[in-house]
């Protein structure tokens, strides 16, 4: 029996905010259950200097988390003056996916941000900020074809992520926190809309896992993945 | 006419939500028109070293933004390696202010950190966070007194801040992002509910305002703060 | 009483040393009684990014302590490898205030870096590096006149700034150490020539002030700057 | 046709040097073909705060490069004042991989720092540090065996790493630099010498890969990281 | 011809003034000509972690510049958040030199700190810091005697310091900044009373130099020192 | 008796090997005795700001140590987030040192950095830094000639470095760990195959030295570095 009484299938209830904020070219409030994460997308028109001359856009992500965003208050990352390295691999994680499903060249030589800032944590935030960010990054992109800067939109296909572990000897969907911190093996999917993967991030908290065990947890993934694209493109209306 | 087609001494509307989110011992969004920020009261039990074994406890503030809560998206402070002067003078203001409504040697050796995270700027995010702070803090403190580890409330008065300023050669209340970027001189004003100054900031940012203009600025504070301490009361239900 | 022996309304001994080290187009050591600081003005032929090429000049200040201008030696920033907010907040205040006199148009492309480094302290040291950067300012910017890179002096009034604060119930002027630390109300006033604010920070220590309180200080410093004023004038001999 | 000529399934070839410097309480050189990479074992009678008084050891471990490992030279991270999102990545994997396999609680109040500082780099620098880093561990816990301080060997299982990726349409083995920075897809397997999984990192650089595509180098990885574990078991002669 | 006109074995104009500023237990303002700096001693009733127990004292220094104290205005330390490798090396020799004549054992658990300011720079900081903080560092040490704290006091020796170097061909005592700047080979020394070195630092900026041009610059580090040393004997009256 | 048993005037067994690592253009390990580092040469085809467009080149060095190439782990200076003075104190010398026999206006605007980085300490690291840094950039100047890039080699002398130190009463030369922790006197000297010095760094860490001693020392030195200096040649064949 999983804490929150789910099937080991069945996803959290999940809800897609967009325009969540006024500022912003994309603005998403992306909730997976408990976990509620703010996923804004900013375009700026030049790219980081690796890709100056080469006509091509970047896509890239920061993550954060409200200090209190915990059941502990962790430390203002701000106040002490460096992200951890759990930060540093979820932005990196999270800039990767995005952009395996840009068409960078068709962007031209501009940047997206993808802020992705929790403000409520119950596990599965950086899958959350994936499958939010890209609403966001999609309503970005969106208004650059609106304002006649792009002829198209350069998104490949759609991309969204879950979590899936092994909690107390079962494979299970889309861990809440009590899952999260209690699993034995705890693996992060991003998958495309066309099935492929784009990152697998497998890891043995406790015991190694079998293979097995690895291909219950990628078929689980596979059938959540599938749903919340669904939701994507609702919330999209495409 | 201001921006916003508002009188000279009108509020924007003020909205407040308690119980925010759910981790925090008091978690309050609040709203001052476009402007929302996240308050949360974290308790801790113990105190910084300054205070060890003086049997009193303490109260401060963070604060931060969301890179894209202001029109431009701005750095993100986590990754610069450290808090902007401003966001330290803020963070500074906020925790001053709650301090001098608290009793804090009726607190005991406890700490309350008060995060206040602006997720949509339009001006006055500093008052916003005293404001909405305050309530974030009453509800910690509540908690406490709830859950038998304090005998009272340790807190001595209510507390709210409002700006106020000279924008196009009149006195306004309430300023938002558009006035407060255009206006001659900006004063921030921090009162209790008995009337009385906590703290009073005025700034010009042009021109240097009279001793006249002063007092037509802090009338119009005394007035919106009383209003703001009627929000707060009606949010607390005392 | 007060532990000076002075009378509420009476500022300490006030020195201006003009040309006090060799290298700075400005140089002045101020004293207010035991505070003593060292105030230099360097002039640099460029401005700051976010004014490149809009003709404007910029007037910035930065702001030290010795580690033992105290009187228990505090940490020298530099070793610790940031600017307290304190620092951040005394050095902004100090730029703004100067700023607000000076004709930034009339500059040029020009930067005017006022250091103000505290060698002694006894309170009213950001009030003292007000007063006497005005002096390093002039200096500077006479001697760009003389050179013939200005037509004219870009000063627009005088400016100076001093604190007062509620000391054992009554109204004091120009605190020391020992009553700035034991005081109920403490205000920082910085005004022109001609009498008018640029800048008002009253921050209740202990008891919130009222307005009544809040228009005695007022008044108090009113008359001290006026002094001040005339000390800078008879500095400068003009 | 690889560029170096090897077929699909071939490793590199494997060197591990035991003692290779004479403090450290294990010393290890491990190569992988052009890949050189020094772990050391440093163990400390000490564990870190968060397990103070509970009786267990732990593991961790640090990664670095010198600056000019690779073909042009990187900045130094000591000057640079930062350790990149990638070193914190690659040091937290090497630290998860390692504590998999050791019995903490087993080992006492002691922590064994692993540092991978990489001489040479040529493409999987991670998995030839978690590799020779699992030698320098087990020599370290040896010599705590022989001094007496532990009763036997706190080592569940050998564990060891290698690359797979996708390179022209085809799943090969340990990629070196040409093809790591060329590949379709990159997957970094950490696995057990039960051949269970510890970590699978799978990333698209390029087109997102399939389920098969997945399978395939996993069975590559497989067979891959047994050799290694008869290069430890023949290197540490057990 | 020396840019100052003084002969080769001149020292430039010493002044020393003892209680130069208020609250340090030792506070001297030390002049070698133009060059001037600040030293100031603080006692501390602890020792660095490495000396906890031990029964033993410390001597240690920090040095830093005014940005302004040089004819061009330099970064502010405390502002780009770091001390430059020059800063470093500095505050070492003087804290090395200092402890040479001082014996910690007699000291106890005691921590002095000399904090050497240069307000003003024209070559020789370093030399005019070691011979100045002596001075500082004697009276902090004359007061815990005069207190009862140590029943004598804990030095053993004089020490000063001063520059040579080979300007123009020559060998010449106490490099001015114009000499400093220009000269081929530029030497440190550090001396005792008794005529024994604490230090030599001899630095070739541009061409080597011989064994006889360094016997001929210590012959007039020999003499300059024993002159200072003189200096520091009538400031201090003993 | 020295602890390892050399005469007072034998260095330790020196061995240099070039071509170490294969990436940077000039690469050697060099060993004096159980001390072993790595120096690379990287030529990089610009200059600092300081030097853009005057024509001249730049040569200069960082250095590191590997945390457990001591007795003790140290301190990871990237995890840290700053170097020690003494790692500054020691490149700085380095770099000072190989430029002072580089022909800087003959390199053209290129830049040499020399990193060298301690795999194995054991006393006299900065020494075999300088030593073998030379070799490295011998190495990869010498390939600019070679590439057509540079006419002649840009060298003006050989430089070589060694410590000598008094130890138990008795000069000696080149100190190993024991020595150097034990000695009453440490100096460092580098000096070029003319016999002329570079650097000349003598530190009393006991006793304070007499002018004797140091002429006994230099002495030892001088014999030292010509043997340093045969190797060279030796390794290089010119």
């Amino acid at each position: 029996m999983r804490p929150s009484a789910r099937t080991a299938d069945a996803l959290r209830p999940i809800r897609i905010t967009r325009q969540y904020t006024r500022h912003a070219e994309g603005s998403v409030l992306i909730e997976f259950g408990d976990t509620k994460v703010i996923c804004t997308a900013s375009v700026e028109e030049s790219v980081p200097p690796f890709l100056k001359g080469k006509g091509e856009g970047w896509v890239t992500a920061e993550y954060g988390m409200l200090p209190r965003a915990t059941n502990t208050r962790s430390r203002r990352e701000a106040a002490s003056g460096k992200q951890t390295g759990r930060t540093q691999e979820i932005q990196r994680l999270i800039g990767r996916s995005l952009r395996a499903v840009t068409d960078l060249s068709a962007l031209g030589e501009r940047q997206i941000t993808i802020d992705c800032d929790v403000i409520q944590a119950d596990g599965g935030t950086r899958c959350a900020s994936i499958t939010g960010g890209f609403i966001a990054l999609h309503d970005a992109l969106s208004a650059l074809v609106t304002a006649g800067k792009l002829p198209a939109l350069p998104i490949k296909d759609f991309v969204a992520a879950v979590s899936v572990g092994i909690y107390q000897g079962q494979a299970v969907l889309d861990l809440d926190y009590p899952e999260d911190s209690g699993c034995e093996t705890d693996m992060n999917v991003v998958m495309t809309g066309s099935g492929r993967f784009v990152e697998v991030q497998g890891t043995a908290e406790g015991e190694p896992f079998s293979r097995d065990e690895m291909n219950a947890l990628l078929d689980l993934a596979d059938a959540g993945i599938r749903q919340l694209i669904d939701f994507q493109r609702k919330a999209l209306g495409v």
